[in-house]
């Protein structure tokens, strides 16, 4: 009844590759190898899951990850009909069922049962027990699991457990080189390549203060506000102050301390 | 079925523009960029964002976030019919489809799911995975996010997460110079420009008593509440007592002094 | 459907005025400015409220405020009924839609949902978006809101939001003067004056004692409730026992206190 | 369509009184004045609440509190029917409509809106604002409030707030006197006077070592207990063992110094 | 409709009596005066309680308690049906009707409202108020409340309230003697009284080490599983360890200690 | 209705025994012995449980456990059908019901109640009380419970009761010794014997760097997927590295450690 069309990526997602995380995914989706994506707040890893999905034909099925998602909106549940109850398959049955890859964005602000739920999919088993059902759905041959994480978040007491881990080949990302950054948001932002240096030149200072009371530095995802700030006609420090010193950090310090950066990068 | 006829805001709302907040929010909305709007309580945020949707000529959907606040608040829900379960549209899930500013006052108050069903919509992904409906919305080209954020509220337990603030344009917001403070005071609580002038400096002094027992000073919106009891015919000094000192303290001393600011000032 | 005849008050709740509060609040009212009623217990912060509906006319809905109160609790709810789910107002939406003084006693108890609730309806929108329908209400031109709330109660981690409390015009409330107290109490238990100036004198000793162990001293309910033993044939002695004594502590030092403290005053 | 014949006491109930409780109980009941009956485990409350009752002539509703009991459980709900929802009254709902005395045993145990529920019953509104019906219910002027509260239990976690217990008039009951415990005891357990005194002098003793380890000393229903498994045909040592010692602790020492105690009285 | 055919034990359970216990339970069954039962895990209090029901002729319904349960799992609850919604009675109501003992299994793992729905069954009233039907159900007159309690378990955080404890004549329970558990042990297996004398000295070894990292030694039920493991040709060492070392430690030294043991009886 | 046809095991799974755990396992299944595998994360518990279901012939429910599970997951559940609320056997009730081993993987991370309802599945009363259906079903001859449980994990706060633990039968589990874990990675990844080698003495060295930052070393799952890379063409540090260095930490001087170890070996 329900197909993917709906979650096949039609046009070719720009991704600008950056070491051989390409080929990683391509051998680890051979054999359907559950895949983590670590790496800092907008460094690309969603666009990269786009892009694979795009590359290799897939469907893909995006779940963004919260405190308070339980099981049942993975697997699905039961919903009262004029027939009764009726079973509704959740998003990663559908992806299980139909072979899609379902990628579970921030995986680790999940409650427990969220990950454990993939357990059985992500071994040899690859297979969904829907308890509530008494049914067992065995994968569809290209169904894939894709998880991020962030590795600047976790804590003791909010991490994947062990046993989740060690059933995924995982690839690292981080901020692309500065000749990469800058064309990916002159792309992306519709400015020239010049304006584009200057922003990256900016976000690589405010990334050295990362530690010294930044949690994270400028992404190239606020590069890239910036820079559609400037190209609807704001003047580049009022653009860099909105895009990526007010968002972050209201100590009067830190906000010097970028403006200064802002300053000696122009 | 459902229209935003009554989201839309027939008359201008009277707003007095401090510095470039409106040419900001003017390029943001360009390129239906976030925006964060940041700054104390009462000093005209939301009043600001219902003064731009009405410039812009675009419906505005504002929820009030708390708490207890869940995602489907936010995206909507299945409810019983006597044709079995009809899915409702949640109020953002009724922006994102018309094409509305849905504007989320105070989203920090809000459980984390919340926070993260706006992530695939505040990227270049623009959609909104409706999941226990399997169904993608796509954003209308009009639709944007707003949010508003108190600096002063946040701790390290309540705060928006780095991958939530990085998505967003911020326009930092203060209370206006006394000037353009007493000339709103005057005209909403319509009252002379002398005893607005007067309220004006009543809560520069009570500002500056913030930090000392004081967690914040005087608002825009209590000068008005002041105004408001003397144009009905109470004192000043009584007016005074009942909008700006006894709603915000218990503090016998604070009180005194809060009360002495008021003498000094008649 | 529902109408408020419910809500009236038919004859004049006894109030005796103690200083300029009728006048405040009537001027509040004449802008609907919401209120909040400040003072400890049992002072008559409630009567006030019940005489100033019946002197304005105006229906009065009170709801006693719970931390296991939600939202919806105020707004309102679907129900279940044979042609699918009906929306049922809540006693606030009730009040915004019929125009009533909606009384929320010690709304502090109460979750943040319902504080936030209240937001939209105590600035210059006066709107209650009923998000669960879709529906915005406009306020009713003689809707006001009233909360009261008890200083010597609240800690860091319960307490009003300071955009909340900064929209309310507030009146502080103490024990009336041992004249109109006495005044008070031979009124509403039917006694004798000499035996209510009595009751009064032992309860200014018992409110000496208050930071002394004993969390508040009596109120003017208490001395009522003694006045009824009284009435009723008890002896003085043991009605204060009943009445002022026993119900507030079972420390042996402070029951021999407050035994001192009768016994001094007869 | 309910009436309260359950809910009659058709036999006295037999209650040994040891003050002037029943003079107190009567006076409080004529302005039907909430009551608190304070004291510790198994001195016989509930047996005089009962026993008022009778007395009185009114039906009495007796609800056990507990820390899960919500305002529901007390006020009533909506239940789904072949008619849509319909309402049914809870046993509080019950009490007011029909004039019943509601006994809330050990109400400090409840939820706080269990408590606050009660609020606008116990002072001179009598009301019971029913907000999921838009409903207020007047009440009966047989209904009556009756609490039970054991001092030894209240934390500053878990205590009544002062705004409640300012509502009421209370009495305090202890163990009686050894005379009219041997009487009590015999009665109960249908043993001979002699034996009933032995175990009354085995309690002395017990209840002097509360505070040294043992948290409360035989109650007057823990001797009939013993005194019930005498009257089948056990050794008295070792009924004072199953009834008095065993349940209350499994400290070697503690056990030790209460078999000594039963030793010394035999 | 319902009946309790299903909860008659049919054979005898096999119960070896180490002291008076089976005339102390009569005893207490002759006024129906509520049981606890106290004494380590695998002592055989679960077989003791089920050998009385089948000597009282009386039947039996277990309820094995944890925290999560709730008053209604015992009480009863509304189910939906097609002609609305029809009550079901719970366990207890089911025993407390029709007449049988109630064990309650580890009671002080449930939550506080499980506990407090039996005291009213526990006193003289014998009554269980079903509040959501306003229905009294009076106890049949074979109705009797029996509980298990293990002391090693509670703590100041969970444990039974004492106006729980004192309605309950309690029987201590412990290991048997050496030669009434080979007697045990030999029957429940299946094998030679030598063996099982082998395993009950291995047993008394275990139960020295507890508090010396252990935190209960080897239970009754433990030898037992040992036992059919050799009766399965299993070796006796092998069968030890599989049976009564593993399942209960991980750490090296008890392991060491364990195996240790094991080996100086063989 | 249902039958266990779905949960049978068609092919022999790949198991490659360490020491006697079959001969265990077999003598334990006899008596239906509840039987507990213990051991690390990834080393073939699973995998073994799969193994003896298919060598025994007997159908596998397998339920991944986490602590948002509860015992309706386990037992089953009302559900509302056309003809009114119709009983669901959740996992566990089925195995009991047609006979299947019933695994519960990782139980110790379920809540208590999921925990004791297999209470009087695992003594000699092999019975399931289905509380909500005043059912007791009586268990199949061929049921048998098996649990996982890995000893790293347990904290004092998240542990099984000694009255849970004591009824388990416990084989431990370790990584098998290198030569055997070559066979399993080479047969399993479908790599050469040499590579699997040099694989396995890289976990060796992993596996020492346990407690000294690493929470768990290289299981043998993390081998296989580096053999799966390698036969997808990576080469062997790269591969390696994805599948065991990145997963597992994010520490440097760890990665440097690890990736030291690995060109130790190549």
């Amino acid at each position: 009844m329900t197909n993917l069309d709906a979650y096949r990526i039609s046009s070719e997602p720009f991704y600008r590759p950056v070491e051989s995380e390409i080929a990683l995914f391509e051998a680890a989706h051979k054999s359907r190898m559950p895949v983590m994506l670590k790496g800092p707040t907008g460094c690309g890893k969603t666009r990269f899951v786009e892009h694979m999905a795009w590359r290799l034909g897939k469907p893909l099925i995006t779940v963004s990850c919260h405190e308070d998602m339980t099981a049942s909106d993975l697997v699905g549940r039961y919903l009262l009909d004029t027939d009764g109850t009726v079973w509704h398959d959740g998003p990663l049955t559908l992806a299980v069922r139909e072979g899609a890859i379902c990628y579970l964005d921030e995986i680790v602000e999940a409650r427990q049962d969220t990950t454990v739920v993939i357990h059985s999919l992500t071994d040899d088993r690859r297979i969904l027990p829907l308890e509530k059902k008494n049914e067992v759905v065995r994968a569809h041959p290209d169904f894939q699991v894709v998880i991020s994480y962030n590795p600047g978040y976790q804590s003791v007491l909010k991490d994947l457990k062990e046993s989740t881990k060690q059933r995924f080949g995982a690839i690292a990302f981080g901020y692309p080189s500065p000749d990469i950054e800058a064309e990916i948001v002159a792309r992306e932002a519709g400015i020239d390549r010049r304006t584009a240096e200057v922003l990256v030149r900016i976000a690589e200072r405010s990334r050295n203060l990362k530690g010294q009371g930044l949690e994270e530095g400028a992404s190239t995802r606020m590069l890239i506000n910036a820079g559609l700030l400037v190209a609807a006609g704001i003047a580049i420090e009022a653009a860099c102050q909105v895009a990526m010193v007010v968002p972050i950090t209201d100590d009067p310090d830190l906000r010097d301390a970028l403006t200064g950066a802002i300053a000696a990068c122009l």
